[in-house]
């Protein structure tokens, strides 16, 4: 049984266990959610390491990092290492998009490694290994089904995409962004067919099923660009995803919905609001949005902050951005600056949203700043090292290293120090 | 006669004229504004060299840079090279911080160096000079005329915190974090004294007015964590804030209102809100806010997202943050960065706003994106170098620097690059 069959038994899973306490939850609160699918728990019957975690509007945050190859650059070594420092800095799933090499035997190795759900985009693999013109049925469902057999907990799926929204997409800016999606638009083109992953969707609900692999309905539709959002062609896949979410839980398939992309801070919580509605409340899978086009350099920003504002208004989790994005495939350095500033955004809308002890850390470090405790404040940093570092750096620029032990820092020094004045008029007034 | 009393008469000054073309706006739009004091130009007769810009809500939204030295970090040379870095950036304002050495005579260098607005906190020269137990009015009043006949366009005083106000700091957990209002709250308490800026306010306003200083109501009582945010010590001191706004004005001195601080994104809306209500839509100028106190190392992001949210929701003026906010004096790096990240919160905001011309630039470059343009790319960027230099190193990084001239990036390779796909899929709908 997936999840969802077993929370609509009734029964509490051991997953569902586990979520509830990591999320200062009831168990019952968890399963009630599983159940009508507001929280999904993607968690394959052959991803043997596996920390499940929840994902849903009413849990912490989560977010995923991208990590895997292009067909020009990086190799597996350097992808483990990303993986790594996506797991370092608090990654809660994570995906291999890898486009190139030996993809089975990379996957195995991730899967192992990989103690948090792992997705993928099977799209990618198909292309590696069929070629881009040979989007059959049966491609589709061996790679699929492979995918699931070697413990991948969830799958990007480009399901919504119907030929009839191909025209919609011309009338943008940038077109068909997302890879998938650009692939399949010039097959459905080229052969005047249908997309094979919704003509096919009843028999991938079938592999979904039987390795309880959690559905990631992707947005092949969103938008590249702030002129393209919100238009008809992302709203068309939506509705369409909206169909999908229905037809996947009626089979006891776990699912997700995916979301853009490029859009203005004033559009965002609409989006929000309308895929909850559209899409039955099925957790929403956002990637940024990205809230300005001219910061390339800096788009764990523009979609850090993007996201922040998403998880605010109800997305479910946050696809990372890296600096890299728009200009190259991420670095280790990159994926930490990732990592780290969607951990910010989740935690920042967690706060904001009150979920259960999301405050803790942001009261503990606050006193802790009272208390001039430097180290304690370093542990509840979202990045202790870089905390540490900066202070490291703005005591050895100093030319009073008298700080270095001191209750204050060089951005005030002692005599200017805000915390050590309201600490001498706190004795005065007592 | 100042900016408000020129807009008053009904004329149109060379600094409205010139705010009115670099906002895509009419003069007379800006003059009334200016006469309403909605909009503020800080612009001291004194400033010879300024280019004047105009403050508030429904203009492009400015971000101001902070240097200056400490009494434990940094020289004068070293600030003069952040003041470069800051104005290279697109800092609109900057305001000189600094707490030791010949204050006078590097603001004398900044102010020549400096083509924008320059603000001061006259209380910190007030103590480096006379120490921090001699705020007397004389000595207040010294300080502030010696700036003001220097050029300095705007101030920061603390003017709004009153002595009754202080027990409802106590119950924060971290008091009173602005500098020159925890100075303030120790001499008050010490002396058993009204605020000395708020007694002799009249005769501030005597000076403003003669050299048409505008004046920045300093918000001494900003929260300095979420736990302390939107409280009584805060709404007191904003409530006296508005009341000073309305003696400034019927003085015929320009005037705006600083705020918050450290804010949970729920709050930000009301906060901005508050402050156009109570302080009569004075431009609301706000130091973030920082809306989670747990990512030291990163509250350029913090704050970036945070006085994002607030542009959008009517902040006129952005202060920015940098990396090593509650960690140490910035460096010419953390200068860099804090900038950016402001430049990109303040557009995301405008753009959002559809404030005019704010798009342009965003639609520019996805249509550089499109045609794989990457030197247009660069050239619309926020931050060019950065852009360059990231796609450099991952091409540098890549296993085939074929890409290098070509129509794709590392991320995706060519096969991937979704770009590439829709060219080939519009050539064949064509």
């Amino acid at each position: 049984m997936t999840q969802i069959e077993i929370a609509r038994s009734g029964q509490i899973s051991e997953a569902v266990k586990n979520v509830a306490a990591q999320e200062h939850r009831t168990p019952e609160f968890i399963r009630k959610r599983v159940a009508t699918g507001q929280i999904v728990i993607p968690a394959n019957h052959f991803h043997k390491n596996l920390r499940p975690c929840g994902i849903g509007r009413e849990l912490t945050t989560k977010i995923n990092a991208n990590i895997g190859n292009s067909t020009v650059a990086s190799c597996i070594n350097a992808e483990m290492e990303k993986l790594n420092v996506a797991l370092k800095y608090g990654a809660d799933t994570v995906m291999d998009l890898s486009t190139q090499g030996d993809l089975a035997t990379f996957r195995k190795k991730l899967l192992e490694q990989c103690q948090v759900p792992l997705g993928t985009v099977p799209i990618y693999e198909i292309v590696a290994r069929y070629g881009n013109d040979a989007f059959t049925p049966e491609n589709i469902l061996a790679v699929i089904e492979e995918q699931a057999r070697q413990g991948v907990d969830y799958m990007t799926l480009h399901v919504g995409f119907l030929r009839e929204y191909i025209p919609l997409a011309q009338k943008r800016k940038l077109g068909v962004v997302s890879r998938g999606g650009a692939l399949l638009a010039l097959w459905m083109q080229t052969h005047q067919k249908e997309n094979p992953f919704y003509t096919a969707f009843d028999e991938i609900l079938n592999i979904c099923h039987q390795y309880d692999v959690t559905l990631s309905l992707g947005d092949a539709l969103r938008p590249g660009c702030l002129a393209d959002s919100s238009d008809a062609a992302q709203f068309a896949e939506l509705t369409t995803l909206g169909t999908l979410v229905k037809r996947a839980r009626g089979a006891g398939v776990q699912v997700m919905v995916e979301g853009p992309g490029h859009v203005p801070l004033n559009e965002i919580r609409m989006n929000m609001l309308k895929e909850r509605r559209l899409c039955d409340d099925a957790p929403f899978y956002i990637l940024g949005p990205v809230v300005t086009d001219c910061a390339p350099g800096y788009d764990h920003f523009t979609a850090g902050a993007g996201g922040m504002l998403g998880a605010y208004y109800g997305a479910a989790m946050l696809c990372y951005v890296t600096p890299k994005e728009h200009l190259g495939l991420p670095n280790l350095e990159d994926v930490r600056a990732g990592v780290v500033a969607f951990k910010i955004a989740a935690h920042a809308a967690d706060v904001a949203l009150k979920k259960p002890n999301a405050r803790e850390k942001d009261d503990a470090i606050s006193d802790a700043r009272a208390q001039f405790d430097w180290e304690k404040q370093f542990s509840y940093a979202i990045d202790s090292e870089k905390a540490r570092a900066l202070r490291e750096e703005a005591l050895q620029e100093s030319s009073s290293p008298a700080c270095k032990n001191g209750d204050y820092c060089t951005m005030c020094g002692p005599d200017f120090c805000s915390i050590r004045i309201s600490n001498k008029l706190k004795n005065l007034l007592e």
